[in-house]
C-alpha cells in the first residue's frame, strides 16, 4: 500500500550515506531507486545492495537522479552541500507534490568542524525556498555517521526529524524507524538550523575525542 | 588554589537556572557569589542555598550583579535573552581578563520552540563581540532543563561546552563536572550556534512528547 510503503528515491545514492540509506530501506522491504548523475554507477550500487540482500529479493534499481526522483513518492537527497542547489534546480519539476527528505549538511571545507550558517540558516530552508510551497522539505539523518548506515550493528544515536508540516515529519519518522533508528519529531522547518549545525559539533567531537561515530540520543523522558 | 577552584559569580542567580547552578557549585565546595539586580534578593537566594547545605558550611553569598562579577574569577551569565545585551554592557569592565560562561539561549517568546537566530548567530557570539578580546565567552548548560539543576537526582543529559579557546573550554568543563554532569568539548565559538539552537528543539520536543526534561546524551564513542 502506497500510504504505508512509499516508493523511495535516494539522490546521490552512490555516496557512502546514500548507499547506506538505500540498503537499509531495501532491507526493510521498500522499493528503492538509487539515483546518481550517471545511471551506470547507480545500477552498480543497486546491484551491490541486491547482492547483499540476496535472500530477500530486494526491490532496488539504479537510475539517473532525475528519473529516480520521477519514480518516487518520497525523494531523499544525499549530496554534498556544494551540489545541493544545482541538484535541486534539476529535480524541481519531479519533486512537486512530494516530500523531500534532505540529508544535506551545510559544511564549508576544510573547516567542517565549525558551524557555518548558509544564507538561509540551513540547507533545508534553502531547499524549501527554492522548491516552492508544493514540496515539503524535511531534514533527517544529519547526525548519523555515514558509514554506520551500511553496517548492521545497532546504533545508539537517534535521528531528529525537523521540517515542514507535522504529518510530513511523521511520514519521514516512519522511514527513519524502518531504517533501524529511533526517530524524534524535532519540530518545524526553522529547527533544521539546529539539526544541521549539530553535525559540525559532532565532527569536532569525533576529532577531539578520537572517535568516529559520535551521535546524540534524546534522554530524560 | 585559585587555578583549581575559581571563585564563581552567577549573574541572574535568583532565577531557576542560576539558583540551581549556584547550589550545585556551592555543594561542590566552590565559593559562589549569587548576583541579582537587587542585592537583597541575591542574599535571600544565597541564604536558601546555605540553609539547604547546612551541614557543609557553604561559601555562598548574595550581591548585586556588578559586585558579584567583580568578586569572581569566572562569571556565569544566566539571564533571559531580552536582558542579555544590557546586562553585559553593565558588567563589561568587571569581566575583562575573565571567562564568561554564557548560559543564555536566544528565545523569542512566544515562539520559543522554534529556532530563532539572533543577528550574530548566537548569544555567545554576540557577547564575545560586545565584550572584546580580553574576555573568553564559553557556552554551557543550554540544553539542561532549569529545574533539574535544583534537584539532586542524577541527570542523563550531557552538557556541550563550546566557546573561545580550548583551555577555557576545559576550565569550564571542570565546572560542569563539578556540577554533576558529563561535559563535552563541543568546539570553537562558532559552534555555540548549534548548542543554543538545540534548546528550541528540546523545548519543542518537551511539548510534542509531553515531557519536561528532555536533553541529549552523546553516544557512539
Amino acid at each position: 500500500m502506497e500510504e504505508n510503503r512509499p516508493t523511495l528515491a535516494v539522490i546521490g545514492g552512490t555516496g557512502k550515506q546514500g548507499r547506506g540509506l538505500a540498503y537499509r530501506w531495501a532491507r526493510a522491504g521498500y522499493q528503492v531507486y538509487v539515483g546518481s548523475r550517471e545511471a551506470a554507477r547507480a545500477r552498480k550500487t543497486a546491484a551491490a545492495i541486491r547482492a547483499r540482500l540476496a535472500d530477500r529479493a530486494a526491490d532496488v534499481h539504479g537510475l539517473d537522479n532525475l528519473s529516480a526522483a520521477r519514480q518516487a513518492d518520497v525523494v531523499v537527497l544525499s549530496v554534498p552541500y556544494a551540489a545541493h542547489r544545482a541538484t535541486l534546480e534539476t529535480l524541481r519539476p519531479a519533486l512537486q507534490g512530494k516530500i523531500l527528505v534532505d540529508v544535506t549538511v551545510p559544511l564549508r571545507p576544510p573547516r567542517v568542524s565549525r558551524v557555518w550558517l548558509p544564507p538561509h540558516g540551513s540547507a533545508a530552508l534553502e531547499a524549501q525556498d527554492l522548491l516552492g510551497p508544493d514540496v515539503a522539505v524535511v531534514d533527517a539523518f544529519q547526525n548519523i555517521a555515514a558509514d554506520v548506515l551500511w553496517q548492521d550493528a545497532p546504533v545508539e544515536a537517534d535521528v531528529l526529524v525537523a521540517g515542514r508540516g507535522k504529518a510530513n515529519r511523521h511520514r519521514v519518522m516512519a522511514l527513519v524507524e524502518a531504517a533501524g533508528f529511533r526517530a524524534w519529531d524535532a519540530g518545524p522547518l526553522e529547527n533544521t538550523v539546529a539539526v544541521e549545525a549539530l553535525t559540525s559539533v559532532l565532527i569536532y567531537m569525533n576529532k577531539a575525542y578520537h572517535a568516529a561515530h559520535l551521535g546524540v540520543r534524546v534522554v530524560g523522558r
